[in-house]
């Protein structure tokens, strides 16, 4: 069955938040990705050119389309359509609090790009982090640009939305890191191995309020060190740099 | 004046390449990058609000347009046009050879995505890297989204685009590190306070012809370690973790 005008129109209504707020959908394009979500959340519609499909017979989706790749292009939101895209529907996760407890999370204060949330669920998955916190003013972890810069990261990795101040004060008692400009040298801090790691706004960095609340605050030491510049630090990068040397602390603890 | 139909035409042909290398120019908006490129590059045009302008009162450059918001919003290539947008003259920078052999250095082997190789140049700036060399199937760094995401840095870092065999031939003696999925561990490694760190292409990582000159293979451990999964990381957040590792071990050395 080719695709209708409406189900191409449906497709793009999914770049809208509203939209996928209401169908509780998300789109996904391309082979790596769509492969990792399969099995993971429920499909609702997979549209595919012949060959991806004869290589994929057992997909369990409640529609499937084969397309030509003319039909995809047209239906497509990336710049290079790839093969195959799909529809899948949201997840629905509980907050495991006891795993937050005594382990490694990331909370994300009003994080705005797309692309800097998908690239920290990325990151998060190769750190076994395994839980993210997002305040509610975070962009939408189902936008597509994140679902295609998680690059099937979000098939692991949970992300809960939940005002940060009510998170912390649930998790009384652990650790709660940020980095700040005037922060502590991250290399000469022993890091704990259960904690909460807050990572803010690109423009605004971490609210006052959940300021208040941060138990210690670290500085990732630029080189030279501590040369006056105007410079910062993107803040997935940001954000790789803490979440490694938690790791690297925990792989080899004794060396600090 | 205002801005017209023919300037804003001209500012959008700043998109191609093509057109860049021809005009050999490049388009930054926003005020902190606007202010941090100024007074590194020659400004052939400005355009900004009367509040920016009354700001800036000592501006250089051959053109200035006081310009409404409405009509910034019809010439910017952004979401949400910034006050002041403005054209610049490309740098022709020489490469310093005898810098590059007794200091930390980058090398990109085909990076595709313009907001990858911005972040990677923002970066750099902050560990101290003072040069980047570009395979020439690199994407060009006069794209916009790339001088964006440099958020100023690339008034600081030297991109130059060279054949990568020629530039290890030309540095001969130097180590050459790059990362591999069957890589050592970067934290059990020392490493060098001199050499040449390659990253590879987002989709196919590094070329056979750079890998076979590579003379150090080094791993960014996951957690937990050496787990079967079919992630990996972004390239721009990989090169983070490795370019914080070479500087953390010239900043505590005796510890490794």
């Amino acid at each position: 069955m080719p695709l209708s005008k409406n189900k191409i129109k449906y497709i793009h209504s999914l770049e809208q938040k509203k939209t996928r707020k209401e169908e509780r959908n998300f789109l996904a394009e391309g082979p790596k990705l769509v492969d990792d979500l399969l099995g993971h959340f429920p499909c609702h519609y997979l549209a595919a050119t012949n060959e991806w499909l004869n290589e994929h017979s057992s997909i369990i989706a409640d529609e499937i389309a084969v397309v030509t790749t003319e039909e995809l292009s047209r239906a497509s939101l990336l710049k290079t359509p790839q093969q195959v895209l799909a529809i899948f529907e949201q997840a629905k996760h509980n907050i495991e609090l006891e795993k937050a407890q005594r382990s490694l999370s990331l909370a994300l204060d009003d994080i705005q790009d797309p692309g800097n949330l998908g690239t920290i669920i990325r990151l998060a998955d190769w750190f076994g982090i395994e839980q993210i916190f997002c305040s509610p003013g975070t962009v939408d972890v189902y936008n597509p640009k994140t679902i295609q810069a998680t690059m099937g990261a979000i098939a692991r990795v949970k992300v809960h939305y939940i005002p940060l101040p009510d998170l912390i004060a649930s998790l009384r008692g652990i650790p709660v890191y940020g980095t700040f400009l005037d922060g502590e040298d991250l290399y000469q801090k022993p890091l704990s191995e259960a904690g909460l790691i807050v990572m803010g706004n690109e423009g605004n960095g971490i609210s006052k309020e959940v300021e208040n609340l941060v138990s210690h605050h670290l500085y990732i030491p630029n080189y030279p060190q501590k040369r006056q510049t105007s410079e910062s630090l993107n803040v997935a990068i940001a954000t790789a740099v803490v979440c490694a040397e938690f790791r690297r602390q925990m792989i080899i603890p004794k060396q600090l």
